[in-house]
């Protein structure tokens, strides 16, 4: 298997702090709140309509088309769209050396959906809020049985059931294949179309083993362990999001102005 | 029980009319196409930025104030928001003699959240698209042991497993007892906020008996038959969308104007 960290630009990285940083980043953090009040509290502080005047006809690109690089350069600095802290400070080490990351928590609503219309809707509202370039990730857990569902709704029956249920949706199928996948969503502003970075693993859909601390981390095997069984160095090196970041941090490094 | 045609305004109603086009309507249709290429289709059609401009502040409003009546009449023809033929002829034959019903296929895209929520974005969507007074309708089915999931999201999975798989995602939970709930959101227009209509019918999640026509009636067992096994009048008098509809019907009839 390759190693992520072959394939990074060896100039401008500092390579023992994106070691330390690839080995503190989790999974899917579980969210903290009931689904119910914390969606309405979303909803009241951004309503998403606000930053909607002036949209391009346009809508969803085309995914190919969305991947090809744009034209220019990107910024120095960049504002990472997240409430997450832990998911932060994981994508900001990664990126250290390649870009400043910077929070902005603007809570979008999301759509239905497939991930990359949900993550390429919430990357264009969010470019459109903070009037600049920005980036925002989603993550999938999908089930083949069910035709790749939960997918981008996994958060919602995490809330509901937790690590210790999650396994029991997939009790009455055979195939227990699941899916995680990672997206990353940049875009430059409010009038450029998002760039796509997305990461896959297949694994399996299992009961709970190890630490229940970070979503379904203990429900999600791959190779016989359960991402919670594995030291960091070792998930971070095969999972979704550790493939993501490195599609993304290769992209700013080779773009970053100056 | 009560039946619900007792409670119908004597006056406006054509009686036969109503009785039998009770008798018609049928609970959720399944949608025809595959949900990502549909979806992405809808997407292209309707990119929901579009009627999005000069937005009120306030985007949902509290659900307590949003079921009160606004101070003014309904008009005598409304705009209903569907691409589905049979949902329309059903609502427009149990409101014929109320109010004259109109199709406008806006296919919206929808957000992520609670049924209130969508069906509430949507409206204001829909109200702003045909600058106009619209009638959307959203329904749900929600599974008490998974917190009421899959709630709003029941059509993805539907098209995914179909009536012959459904009841599979409970197969690991004991609870098998279902909610079905049908909201139907009116708006006078842009300017004005959603009135909802809902109706709620509680039952259990069954392997499929009876035809599999229409949607999950097949799978939601009331009181020892599934929806696909009752007569249509029967289905009707204790369904989701016959109290839902019956609401809608009673508001409608006692404030359209002349």
């Amino acid at each position: 298997m390759n190693d992520p960290h072959q394939r990074q630009p060896a100039s401008k990285p500092q390579a023992n702090q994106r070691q330390q940083a690839l080995s503190q980043f989790q999974s899917f953090p579980q969210p903290q709140q009931p689904a119910q009040q914390d969606l309405h509290q979303r909803l009241q502080r951004n309503p998403y309509q606000r930053n909607l005047v002036n949209q391009p006809q346009s809508f969803i690109p085309d995914i190919q088309d969305a991947v090809m690089p744009p034209a220019s350069a990107v910024p120095k600095q960049l504002n990472f769209i997240t409430g997450n802290k832990n998911k932060l400070a994981e994508v900001q080490a990664i990126l250290d050396g390649v870009i400043e990351l910077r929070n902005k928590n603007i809570d979008l609503v999301e759509i239905q959906g497939t991930v990359e219309e949900v993550v390429t809707d919430k990357c264009r509202r969010a470019a459109e809020a903070v009037n600049g370039p920005v980036l925002v990730e989603d993550t999938c857990l999908c089930f083949r049985a069910m035709n790749d569902l939960p997918g981008p709704y996994i958060k919602w029956f995490m809330l509901s059931l937790g690590p210790l249920q999650l396994h029991k949706m997939l009790d009455g199928f055979e195939d227990k294949t699941t899916q995680a996948v990672c997206t990353f969503a940049y875009s430059e502003g409010p009038d450029h179309e998002p760039v796509l970075f997305q990461g896959k693993t297949e694994g399996k859909l299992v009961a709970s083993r190890g630490s229940t601390v970070f979503g379904w981390d203990s429900c999600f095997e791959y190779e016989g362990k359960t991402y919670a069984e594995m030291e960091k160095s070792e998930k971070n090196k095969i999972s979704h999001r550790g493939k993501a970041l490195e599609k993304l941090q290769e992209w700013l490094a080779s773009r970053v102005d100056g």
